[in-house]
């Protein structure tokens, strides 16, 4: 086979229906954000203002979380060293997973190096460990527990996204087996809201094992941060939250908290969990500051959805269409790969404002989108300037036909 | 059905059978390594000397590594605050892939969070990919070349350890169709070497696409650290060269290096690459200074050696059997969990050194061992301290018959 010649094919696919990705090589600066430098490919340099960060808080540049990884690094050095099982447990690790039980109000939390590997591993062990477990999970599921759960090979039950009355039909048909739930409380590509409650009860009535990923919410509903299941009181009734530090809480892992001896079990038997490297010490000092500080402030939370409801006000009145949801993110559709695209190049090299486009596979193809996310530290007119670009480029571009 | 006692049931059965895992609650000291503050589970703490760490020469807390870190976190904050794709993409990440792909003299380098994750991402991604592959996987494989080969749902062939003429037979076997060999240079709990130069020529011979895992060996083999393939003047002949930066080069993440289309083509359609949190551009940083620094310092390298002999010929010297191979690794056989658990546990309590009781399922049941990493900071009394502590445990537990 010739190898070299299939890889460059593969790679012509994707630039001619418009979907090779081009990452925009950036430079944070700390206490500067959401202003970032970015690389030109020429080698040149200019500044631009970040519009698509999943740092949603700015918890990243928080001097609490940089002076405690700074401080950490130093005291404990740079690596873990080892596997969590061979000396790569640290204190700082032990310390996080207790801060992240009491986030949820969980007896045990555990630690992985992302929130895409806390998803697989978790699910996947499930998945295979349990004897003629089934897996019942929402159509929309993010691509990290897709793959868990087909690697676990259990079988899978597709249901419709939010809605709970298939979930209900769907595990009463697969009758008396062992069954798991798996969904998302924000969805983090159109912004929707999962309906918990009912959610949880259907898996109550059924005996299901319920599994949420609370990735794009953690840090940011929730009274302490907990994540939506805590700010609609239902933590306490799910049986596993699956999280990320790297999103609001600014830094990177993931984790699964839940029952003592449920999270020892995925401790024991998963792969992903075992056989690699634990998280350096200091990433988990930084992501315990993070976590810590979103449990008792609330400054950053309320300053963020001040600056999505003006983002949103400020669309609807110049009529640029964004799709209406309950969280803080604002998808403004394109519907075309190389259009994205464009709209994107134009905000970078027009205006300074860099908002990725979001093409296949991230989202279906025919709904490419900008996806916009508002932080705390986005000025007024840093929102004058975005919503200008926008209207500007929409006159120019005739966009707003395409989306109508 | 109960989950409740199903967990407990496992986690029961896996204490009956001593393989229940506990984890060491460690603090690393910068600049005290290899010595650590341990928490023991009372609360109380102890010193103890590691001998089982996988930051094998120590960079963990090499000066160079720990500012370029600190520095990288002052000035770009805690996290990458997105995917690669979405904002996430730092300089750092660019200049450490470049670092990277000069290391192996590959035109290209993709970073990941981890090694594991490297080898799941890019294995179940040529092997879903191309199609009517087969994957002729080493049988002593690590675990997250399992798991990706797995994922993949590719064809797989399993070739004796370290047998090229099987691997022969085997890819003789396959006939044409797109053939890819997937092996390891250094074996990290056997300590023994792949006869590299044989399995390429087999692979070239047979047009397959050659993948070779240097976790254990990246920074330690290799006049500039470019692991087996580069001391044995072999990394041109291999298409893909992974590794990781959390072992030798002491921080956390994984890459793949290769020509630069089949890396653009993993870049491209690894679902664990793509929809995962960059790592941060600190860690990114402090990888690159350590990689930087051990492409042109041998003195670690150096010093190491002297300290791996030094252990095998005091290990000698009292009649300790550890198993010979041509590494860096030395496995001292055991051959029964609980046993493994008692003396290492002795070791730690009574003589302040810390080596993992290594059990199933890293290693296959029977074949439980301590396994010793001798760094370039264990000093000469350090040394004289395991082996003395080593010598007393023989003799007054006779293990020796144990394992004779
Ligand atoms: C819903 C969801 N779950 C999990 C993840 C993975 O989390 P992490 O970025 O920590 O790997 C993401 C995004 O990256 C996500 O959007
Ligand atoms: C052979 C081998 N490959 C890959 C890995 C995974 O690398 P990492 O620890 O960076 O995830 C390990 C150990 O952890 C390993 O021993």
């Amino acid at each position: 086979m010739d190898f070299d010649s299939f890889f460059r094919d593969r790679l012509g696919d994707l630039k001619s229906e418009g979907n090779y990705r081009i990452f925009a090589d950036l430079e944070r600066r700390c206490g500067t954000f959401p202003r970032a430098e970015r690389h030109r490919p020429d080698g040149t340099q200019e500044e631009v203002t970040v519009w698509c960060s999943n740092d949603y808080l700015g918890m990243g540049q928080n001097p609490v979380v940089v002076e405690a990884m700074v401080e950490a690094v130093r005291a404990c050095g740079a690596g873990a060293g080892g596997t969590r099982n061979i000396s790569g447990t640290n204190h700082h690790h032990v310390l996080l997973e207790r801060e992240l039980a009491d986030l949820h109000g969980k007896e045990a939390a555990l630690l992985f190096t992302s929130g895409y590997v806390s998803n697989w591993a978790a699910l996947s062990t499930l998945g295979a460990k349990i004897p003629g477990a089934v897996i019942l999970s929402d159509e929309k599921n993010h691509a990290s527990m897709i793959e868990g759960i087909r690697h676990s090979r259990a079988d899978k039950v597709l249901w419709k996204h939010n809605d709970w009355r298939d979930l209900d039909r769907k595990l009463k048909a697969v009758g008396d087996r062992p069954k798991i739930v798996a969904f998302e409380s924000v969805y983090s590509m159109d912004g929707d809201i999962a309906p918990i409650r009912e959610i949880v009860e259907v898996c109550e009535a059924h005996g299901a094992l319920s599994y949420i990923d609370e990735v794009h919410a953690v840090g940011m509903y929730g009274p302490r941060g907990g994540g939506v299941s805590e700010e609609r009181g239902l933590a306490h009734r799910i049986d596993v939250i699956e999280g990320t530090l790297g999103k609001a809480f600014g830094v990177v892992g993931g984790y699964v908290t839940g029952k003592a001896d449920l999270v020892d079990f995925i401790r024991s038997f998963a792969s992903g969990f075992i056989f690699t490297t634990a998280l350096p010490p200091a990433v988990a000092a930084a992501a315990q500051a993070s976590v810590r500080h979103l449990k008792h402030s609330d400054a950053e939370r309320h300053r963020q959805r001040a600056n999505v409801a003006a983002v949103r006000a400020a669309l609807d009145a110049r009529g640029i269409p964004h799709m209406p949801n309950e969280s803080h993110i604002i998808p403004v559709m394109i519907g075309d790969p190389v259009k994205c695209r464009m709209i994107s190049d134009m905000l970078m090299a027009d205006w300074g404002i860099y908002v990725q486009p979001i093409n296949y596979p991230t989202v279906p193809k025919g709904t490419e989108r900008l996806r916009i996310t508002p932080g705390p530290l986005h000025r007024p007119e840093d929102i004058d300037h975005l919503v200008n670009a926008l209207t500007a480029l929409w006159q120019r571009c005739a966009v707003a036909h395409a989306v109508a």
